[in-house]
């Protein structure tokens, strides 16, 4: 594998895509599969596909299209789907436990550890077998348990106090689902969910009557 | 405004992010904005920027930046952000809660008018003010109410069954929380909301230790 720090984000960005997609093909027993129809159904030029795949290394041959299962094996290499990820929910109301419900069922390689919560009408109650806890242990937990992802599931106001949280308590990674900014440490990697983006986009196209 | 069918979708979709950065900018009373400036914020190129707007005919002047305010209102504008987008949530549980909640305390302009379940135990109870309705009835409710969006946050296998009734009824746009590819009626418009994509992404810095 080539030196990833180089790729660029736009690049990486559209990597779950392509691996998402080729999930779908091996689930319908497609084998092989050119650029062009890589194009038609990631909605990406086939040259960019091509530029893309030439970032780690090429995958196919001129001509002959890619290996479904083996660019998604090497797709998921990539994307690091190769180990598993310990992860920590914050803010246990709907969101929080969609979100749970969500990695238990569709997500393998995402653990779910521990979940966490202010309201004593939650702390205690059980989520897939995970007892919430008081969000007053977070501290503790983070001290005695490694965790790569932190799940914000909490309301605006208490967002940046829980990214605090989670960024003293080193985690590698947070999962942000407030919708709002928030700063989290230098070494925390910080991934926002922002379903407004993808309702305006919706409305955009509505508005203009034109289909993506 | 331009003819915006010809505008790619890789733009459409970068415009609600900028709309979203230019709305922090106002909130921390920001008054102009060049595009290198937007460019640190937003993480694309400032010459990215520069085509991006010139799509919809310009908006700066070389070498003076932009105004944020006007900016902001006429990205609102573009996005078709200047009317109310009525919608329906179909699946109730913790993750069309979720929605529901979101919809109605952080989004203006989308309006939720009527909820769905199949579930004897949630049809029948209130959430924001609305009551949830027997699944049974939304075709009916299709037919005497105009719908802009229908909002799927049912399983992976109810999710085409609703999908196929949201087209029979004559929704607009369909926005698709389950995490499979549904089919759409002809005028219908899908966007799906990949979860995977963004944890796939996170993963990929985390595992690789760069910082996006």
């Amino acid at each position: 594998m080539r030196d990833n720090s180089k790729i660029s984000n736009a690049v990486i960005r559209r990597l779950p895509r392509y691996r998402r997609i080729l999930e779908e093909l091996m689930a319908r027993d497609i084998e092989r599969i050119s650029s062009s129809e890589l194009s038609a159904l990631t909605g990406f030029t086939a040259s960019q596909i091509r530029q893309d795949f030439n970032n780690f290394g090429g995958f196919g041959q001129q001509g002959y299209g890619y290996n479904v299962q083996s660019l998604f094996a090497q797709m998921s290499l990539i994307l690091g789907l190769d180990r598993e990820y310990r992860m920590v929910i914050i803010g246990c109301g709907n969101l929080g436990q969609a979100i749970a419900n969500y990695a238990t069922y569709y997500k393998r390689g995402f653990l779910i550890t521990a979940m966490f919560d202010v309201n004593p009408k939650l702390i205690g109650i059980s989520i897939n077998d995970i007892e919430v806890q008081d969000y007053e242990l977070l501290e503790k937990y983070l001290e005695d348990n490694v965790v790569d992802i932190g799940i914000i599931c909490t309301t605006k106001n208490s967002a940046q106090d829980v990214a605090n949280k989670l960024s003293q308590g080193k985690v590698k990674g947070i999962w942000n689902f407030a919708p709002m900014d928030i700063e989290v440490g230098e070494d925390v990697i910080l991934e926002n969910v922002h379903l407004s983006d993808s309702l305006n986009t919706l409305a955009y196209y509505i508005s203009h009557h034109v289909k993506p």
